[in-house]
C-alpha cells in the first residue's frame, strides 16, 4: 500500500492490517519511508488510536525489526519487571537481585532517564565502574553465572522503536497509549523473558498521572503481552510523592543498599516486595503473589538479596567497595538544608517538579547528551503523613552547581505541602491488571 | 518557542499567537524546524483545526515567506479569481482577458494540474509558444501593457506554501480547511492585488463534495481576505458534472474561444459571467455585480474580450495564428465516439472520474514530471437534462495512447447515467458568501 494512502486509512480512523503495519515500519527502518510520512502517521495514531490487535501487532513488527534474544539454553522461567517512570523509582535496583536469590532469572533491559524521571541505568552507571553496555553475548553469560543480568538496550534490539521513540519525542507524539505501549513491549519481548511484571505508575509524578489513562495503558500493555503468549501481571502503583527518600543516583543506589540490608522504607519496600512477589511466582518459585512476597522478604532478611547485587554488580565491572563502605564516595560541593517555614503534617508534594529540580541539580538530562553529575539528588526527611516542626529539615539539596543551589532549596521547600490536619498514607498498590480484567490489590501484613 | 511544545500545544487544541506562528514557518522555511516536525504539526491542525484568526495570520505568514509584489504604479482596482478546481474548469481563459476589455486589471498567477483536476498553466501552455514562466519584472510589464497578465507561480511567491503543500501531499494532510485557505490565499494576496473573486466548487467533481465544507471554505477564504484588507467575495458553484463540453488542455483553450467569441454554453458562461462580473464591481466599474455582469456580456458580444485575449496571448510568446485557425492543430492518433447504449435523459456525470479518465487519456499528470498532451482529452456532446436516444453521441474521446483508448470508452461511457424520466437543470450559482456572511444568489437574466 502506498504510504499516503495508509496515513489516511490511519487518519480517517481505519483499522491497519498487520501487512500494513510491517510494510510501514518495515519501509521506515529500511528508509523507504521518510521520517516526515512516519511522523505524519504517529500524529494520526495519537489522535486516532490503535484497536488491542493493531497494538499488538505493532509491538511485534517492531520487536522483529531486530534480534530477539534466545535464553532457552538457561534454565527457569526468566521474568522481567517494566515500570513506566516516575520519580526516586529504584524498585528495579533492589528487586533485580531480590527475585534472582530467590531463584527466578531477571534478565533486565533498562532505560536512562529523561525529563523528570530517573532511569535505572544511570542509577547502576553511579557505581564506579559498572557496565550497562554488554553485547547479547555476555548478556547471555551474565545471567548464565549470576541468575540475574541488568544492561541498557543494545542496537540489535528493536531498531524500529529505537528511532520511532527518538522522533516521538521531537514531534510531540510520546502521550499515546497504543504507542507508549508498543514501545515498551518491543524491548520487553525481545529480553528473552517468559513472563513480565509492569509497575504503571499513577499520580503527579507520573506520565500517566489520572487513574483511568494508568488502567488503559495497563490493559493495552497486558494485552500485548498475554497476545504474544507472555504471562503479564500489571500493578496500579501510586507516584504522587517521590518512592522512598532519595532522588538521584548515587543517593538512590545507597537507598537501595539500606534497604537490601532490610531497612524498611514503607512506600518504596510495599511495591518491590509486591512486583517481586508476582515475579517470583510467575517464575515458577510460588504458588501465588502472597507466597511469592513472603520468599522475598526472606531474600532480604537472610542477606541473599544484598549477596546477590554485590555479585552482580562485581560481575559487570563495579567497584564493590563503595556499596560497603557508602562514605568514601565523592561528596558535592553543596551539600544544603531544606528547612519547613511551618509546623504541621506533609499533605503532598508537586513530585514532577521535584524530579526537575534533581534533575537541574546535576542529576538528570535535559537532551540525551547531557553529562549526570550521578552525587547530585534530593534527600527527603519526610513524606506524605508525617508532622514537622517548623524549622524541622524537610530535605537535604547536594550539587557541584552553586549558581542554582540557592534558588533550588527555595523551590524545592514550594514543592512540599504542609497542612494543619494530618494526611494519612494509605497502599501504595490502587489495583491489578492481568488478562482478565482489572483487580482490587490488598497487600499482605509482613508477619 | 520551542517547535515541540507549540505542535503539542497545537495537538491539544490550543490556538497559537502570531509569534508561535512565525517562529515555527519561519524556522521551517529557514531549515532550522525539519519536515517531520512540520508534518507533525500539519497532522494536528489536520485534526484540530485553526481560529480565523490563526487562519489568517497563517496565510499572512506564509505570503511574508516571500515577495509581495508591488503594483501600486499601475492605475486602478487590481482584482483576481481564484477556484478551487473542477473538471472541465476553463473559466479564467476566458474571464481574465474579459474582466480585462472592461477596464478591470487582472494579474493572475495560475497552477498546474494535479490528479482529476486540470490547471490553468497546463492549458494556457497547449497555445504553441505561450510563455507562463514569467519574471516578476516581466509579469509587471505586461500587466501594464495589456491590463492582463497570466503566469504560474515563481519562486519568489510564498516559499513556505510551495514547502509545506509538497509535505502536505506526501502526509496525506492535504484535507484541511485552515491549511487549504493558508495556501490559496498566501499565493493569491502575494499577487499585488486589491480584491479577489472565489470559486468554491461543490459536487462529485469537487475537492469540497459536499455544500456544508464548501461554504466552510469559502467563509475561512473571505475571513483571510477581509482581514488581509482585500475585498473578497465567494461564490459556491455546481461542480456535480464538467464545466462546459471540453475536458482537456488544447480542446479547453478552443471551447474558451468559442465563447470569446459568442458561444453560449450555459453552465460555462453562467459560472463566467457571474465571477467576471463580480470582478468588474470590485474592481469599481461598476456599481453592481448585474452591472459587472450586463458589461463582461457586452465585453464579450463587442468582440472586445477576445481581441484581448489574442492581445496577451501574443504578448506571451503564443502563436495566435492556431487561436484563429483551430483546425491546424496536431491531431491525436485514436478520435473514438462514445455513444449511449441506451435511450433517455442525462442525469448525472461521475466527475471525478471522467477528470481522471481525461489524464489517462495524457491530459493530467499523476506526478507533477509527468508530461501532458495537449491534444488528449474527452469532449461532450450531452450534459445534464438533454435527452439522448440509443446509440446517440455522448462524448468523443481523443488520444495518441492506443493501448487506453478502447478501455477508456468504455469506462467514459459508465461515468454518464441516464434515466428515463427528464432531469432539470437549474443555475450553477449555489449561493455567495462575503464578509457580511452567506446569502442566496440568483443570476440576472441576459435580457
Amino acid at each position: 500500500m502506498n504510504p499516503v494512502e495508509l496515513i489516511r486509512k490511519k487518519r480517517s480512523g481505519g483499522g491497519l492490517t498487520r501487512a500494513e503495519i510491517e510494510s510501514f515500519v518495515g519501509g521506515y527502518v529500511s528508509g523507504k519511508i521518510p521520517d516526515y510520512q512516519m511522523s505524519a502517521f504517529l500524529m494520526a495514531v495519537y489522535f486516532k488510536g490503535m484497536d488491542p490487535e493493531e497494538t499488538a501487532t505493532l509491538a511485534d513488527v517492531m520487536l522483529r525489526s531486530g534480534k530477539v534474544v534466545d535464553l532457552t539454553s538457561i534454565a527457569g522461567r526468566k521474568v522481567d519487571k517494566h515500570s513506566t517512570g516516575g520519580v526516586g523509582d529504584k524498585v528495579s535496583v533492589i528487586l533485580a537481585p531480590m527475585v534472582a536469590a530467590c531463584g527466578v532469572p531477571v534478565p533486565m533491559i533498562s532505560g536512562r532517564g529523561l525529563g523528570h524521571t530517573g532511569g535505572t541505568l544511570d542509577k547502576l552507571e553511579s557505581i564506579p565502574g559498572f557496565r550497562t553496555n554488554l553485547t547479547i553475548d555476555e548478556y547471555r553469560d551474565v545471567i548464565l553465572e549470576t541468575g540475574l543480568v541488568m544492561i541498557g538496550q543494545t542496537p540489535e534490539i528493536a531498531p524500529a522503536d529505537r528511532r520511532m521513540y527518538a522522533l516521538r519525542d521531537v514531534t510531540a507524539t510520546v502521550e499515546s497509549i497504543p504507542l507508549i505501549a508498543g514501545s515498551i513491549m518491543s524491548k520487553k519481548l525481545a529480553e528473552g523473558i517468559d513472563a513480565l511484571v509492569l509497575d504503571i505508575k499513577t499520580g503527579n509524578g507520573a506520565f500517566m498521572q489520572s487513574y483511568e489513562a494508568a488502567v488503559d495503558l495497563a490493559t493495552a500493555l497486558v494485552g500485548i503481552g498475554t497476545a504474544s503468549g507472555k504471562e503479564t501481571v500489571g500493578f496500579i502503583t501510586a507516584m504522587d510523592q517521590p518512592l522512598g527518600m532519595a532522588i538521584g543516583n548515587w543517593c538512590e543506589i545507597v537507598e537501595s543498599i539500606e534497604c537490601l540490608r532490610g531497612r524498611n522504607v514503607a512506600d518504596l519496600m510495599e511495591v518491590t516486595y509486591v512486583l517481586g512477589g508476582a515475579m517470583v511466582h510467575l517464575g515458577g518459585k510460588a504458588g501465588n503473589i502472597p507466597d511469592g512476597i513472603a520468599a522475598c522478604r526472606a531474600a532480604v532478611w537472610s542477606g541473599k538479596a544484598y549477596e546477590k547485587f554485590l555479585q552482580i554488580v562485581k560481575r559487570q565491572g563495579g567497584d564493590t567497595s563503595f556499596l560497603v563502605d557508602p562514605a568514601k564516595y565523592p561528596k558535592s560541593t553543596y551539600v544544603l538544608d531544606v528547612r519547613s517555614a511551618t509546623g504541621g503534617s506533609v499533605t503532598g508534594f508537586d513530585t514532577m517538579r521535584l524530579g526537575a529540580l534533581a534533575g537541574e541539580l546535576g542529576a538528570g538530562r535535559r537532551i540525551l547528551d547531557d553529562v549526570i553529575d550521578p552525587k547530585a539528588g534530593i534527600i527527603l526527611s519526610k513524606k506524605i503523613g508525617d508532622t514537622v516542626e517548623k524549622d524541622e529539615l524537610l530535605a537535604v539539596v547536594r550539587t557541584d552547581r552553586g549558581e542554582v543551589a540557592e534558588r533550588i532549596v527555595r523551590e524545592v521547600l514550594s514543592c512540599v505541602t504542609i497542612g494543619a490536619a494530618p494526611a494519612k498514607r494509605g497502599s501504595c498498590i490502587h489495583a491489578t491488571v492481568d488478562s482478565t480484567g482489572v483487580k482490587p490489590w490488598t497487600t499482605p501484613e509482613a508477619y
